[in-house]
């Protein structure tokens, strides 16, 4: 890459260390941004810089919102007393997206993992077990990723949450096939808990 | 995504431009850059804001550069009498890593692309034409992809060049099996192109 000017190299470095990107990527989308108009260079390097200053995390829930409390949880129309609790704001997305769901949330804001040195006190669990211990709260559903590290994360979460209310409803989300999957590709565990949680037809 | 900030929404809309990069990807890509470091931020955008200052295209050979003419053409180490001819400033970058060629470069900046409303006009041609008709050149390498665009382009230019000069030694890079192919998994053209290719062992 030493051929290149030092400000190519320096954005192809940069943009390399982003997730799902390696080298070759890196490379190729400089060479875009290189042909692209002066305006959306501009654009987005402001987009970058100005980036947290109309941002805050809502006290509430932890999401990334334009005002605190956010939309969600200053919403009448929302039911405050079902909490979905996702890793992380896009997680809210996928809900808002894929689903008629009309509770409220909390963004913890990853996952436990000993690997990459993230502990529960990383994570805004102690903010949630306070809106428990405050808050007339029935249902919290725990809808962390279902692999290994939010699996362990829920059943962390599970523990902390019953200390605080032993009649905290708590639920995970349905385990099974997706829709539009072809059972011959399913992997075991999936078929294993498929089988587990069928229901009556 | 309209539950997220208006500045994030514009982040992932503006990543989302950006090659080989889906809505999924790109909302991903903004989430990391949210969580990473100030620095970090203001270094990329500024790197995008600045990005043309330290940059020019070196008059010779098209070639992006700190100064003009860039390090190849200025050097005499070089043989200015080969010019290697290749899509955009990546594959000078292929050739200078990969092989030991001591000529020099002429970067079209892209390909004859009828779809893409990109005729000879928009490539750097002209200017190779110019550089055949001032100098001692002996070889010209046409070193565009070998796929169907860049055959075409590689077609149009030899008839160009050889316009400028018809005794001018005018050559395509080899066409065969990549190093650690699978016979088994090539494709048909380029099994093809092997055979007809075939060396004395």
């Amino acid at each position: 890459m030493d051929v290149l000017p030092i400000s190519v190299q320096k954005l192809i470095h940069a943009l390399g260390r982003l997730p799902g990107l390696g080298p070759k990527s890196a490379a190729r989308i400089a060479m875009f941004i290189l042909k692209s108009s002066e305006r959306y260079r501009a654009d987005l390097g402001n987009t970058l810089i100005d980036l947290k200053k109309e941002i805050v995390y809502c006290t509430r829930c932890n999401n990334l919102a334009s005002k605190d409390p956010c939309n969600i949880c200053s919403s009448e129309k929302r039911d405050q007393s079902v909490i979905c609790v996702v890793e992380d704001p896009l997680d809210v997305v996928a809900f808002e997206n894929g689903s008629d769901f009309q509770g409220v949330y909390h963004v913890l804001g990853g996952v436990i993992s000993p690997v990459n040195g993230i502990g529960p006190e990383d994570l805004t669990i102690s903010v949630l077990t306070k809106r428990i211990e405050n808050g007339n709260i029935a249902e919290v559903i725990l809808s962390t990723n279902p692999n290994i590290e939010g699996e362990a994360t829920a059943m962390y979460i599970k523990e902390e949450l019953l200390k605080c209310n032993r009649k905290l409803s708590i639920t995970r989300l349905a385990r099974g096939l997706p829709t539009g999957a072809d059972l011959e590709y399913a992997d075991k565990t999936t078929i294993k808990r498929a089988l587990e949680g069928r229901t009556q037809f």
